[in-house]
């Protein structure tokens, strides 16, 4: 499909591509340009015909797509270095978590809007680096790729099949409402969890009790949550932040009115928000979203 | 350990106390008061010795246990119905996932508080009903006896020695500290996620737009425990509203101040409660009390 792949970071999800682009053969070359010497030496063991790049630079012009796999906060700088060599023949995408932030650095550049088409998959888990990457990651998940009118249909068309290549389906939006869904479905629900977290630290520094260790009824699955990558996170709920503040104010709102539904036992509205919430783990397991298993199928030791 | 058994309430928790009963023998028989006909065909296909009640009569006099599972709101009515039978003989325990209540129920009547050792095992999923009952499922679980002065220290072991053998590890806790502590790992989590849910709704219909199928970047694990039985948990949350509404402001306060810092784009402090988050699920699984795999070890398909 390619003759040269760059993947620029290379932890949980630029070495999973990297795994799936070797078993699919999408790439007789695979570059990688990861700066953390640990991850090297791990990438290394995958597969003798990884190539490294030390830095970015003119070599990075014969690469025919350049996948952005680092935290978002790098993008600036490495972008920067990467618009000092490669021309239209080049194409690149990224798997960000949030795209409007994205769209705008591209739209900064009329070379970038027609070689850069932004795209996020679905994908991942609480742990980071290459040692955790895994070639089946992105395998009947969701890949989002930004639709946007300047781009070049032709390379539109090569970063779809790259990420169908990597078992992904196909779903193409514009930046405002991906960050707005994702907002709710993903970011949201992550900052729930550290602030979930974050209360029952301060009331065990309050109480003096330890209660971490009552954690099974509940708090465990949050904590999990929460165990994802800082890096990765502050970028998404600093680069998100005016729809992931609008869906704090909302959860907030929600919030209110239950715990007065509490306050007051009101049966009947108290039942029906716990009786509609069954219907949307009914829906999500429909759409195969998750697994139908009693408690994750999780088997303790 | 005992010649009869009573199991009041034969769903998730009542099947597994029965199936573990069965499995190590731990009383010569065992009797269910279960008013579901579905439940019921569903528990006479586990043993043929299992023996059943119609009705809560002079039978009950015979039992030397005689343990609570079913709902909470259905205690009061049980309780009286028992009284009519019941002497010094007797033994109950319950299952229940508040305590305060419980002791305030027993307080009232100078018999049962001699005889009714209230329990709360740590244990469940988002699933009810006998077919999903496991004779393991209490196994190196937390199970809390509350402690009482006026309590027979005969029965206290008694009690102590039944979870023993369903492999339970016992914690003995007052009514107010354990309504506490699981107000906050436990009932507030289950909130959150109701509410989580409630907020996806809702953005879903303001926006007329399909999200639930991008739950799996968050909030589908939110999803699963708001799945969880809709009696038992209003149950929960009106037994134990006064430490739930404690936790629900200290987590709007919480949630508030994050708010800010990401609107300030606060970089130390925000990263400060992702890196600390990440320090509690360490110590969740160290204290075994979730898997350590990644994504739960959750496979999909």
């Amino acid at each position: 499909m390619f003759s040269n792949i760059l993947i620029v970071g290379c932890g949980l999800i630029g070495s999973s591509i990297l795994r799936g682009s070797l078993s699919k053969k999408i790439s007789k070359n695979i570059y990688v340009f990861e700066k953390s010497k640990k991850n090297i030496s791990l990438i290394k063991k995958i597969d003798k015909k990884i190539k490294f790049l030390n830095k970015i630079d003119h070599k990075v012009s014969n690469m025919d797509l350049i996948v952005l796999s680092t935290h978002m906060s790098q993008y600036n700088n490495l972008i920067k270095k990467l618009l000092r060599h490669i021309s239209s023949k080049n194409l690149i995408t990224d798997t960000g978590s949030t795209k409007r932030n994205v769209e705008n650095l591209i739209n900064k550049n009329k070379k970038l809007k027609k070689i850069f088409i932004p795209s996020h998959p679905i994908a991942g888990s609480e742990v980071s680096g290459p040692e955790f990457g895994d070639k089946n990651l992105f395998k009947d998940k969701w890949c989002i790729i930004l639709k946007g009118n300047d781009k070049s249909k032709k390379n539109q068309k090569k970063i779809e099949k790259f990420w169908k290549k990597l078992g992904s389906k196909i779903i193409f939006m514009n930046s405002i409402d991906h960050d707005k869904i994702f907002s709710i479905t993903s970011h949201l629900p992550h900052l729930i969890a550290y602030n979930l977290v974050k209360t029952a630290i301060d009331f065990q520094k309050k109480n003096k009790k330890s209660i971490i260790k009552y954690s099974a009824g509940g708090l465990r699955d949050f904590s999990r949550t929460a165990a994802s990558n800082e890096i990765m996170w502050r970028d998404i709920f600093f680069e998100n932040k005016d729809n992931i503040i609008d869906s704090i104010n909302i959860f907030i709102r929600n919030l209110k009115k239950f715990k007065k539904l509490i306050k007051n036992q009101n049966n009947s509205n108290v039942l029906k928000i716990l009786k509609n919430s069954k219907k949307i783990r009914k829906q999500i397991i429909n759409l195969k979203q998750d697994v139908s298993k009693p408690n994750f199928g999780r088997d303790l030791f």
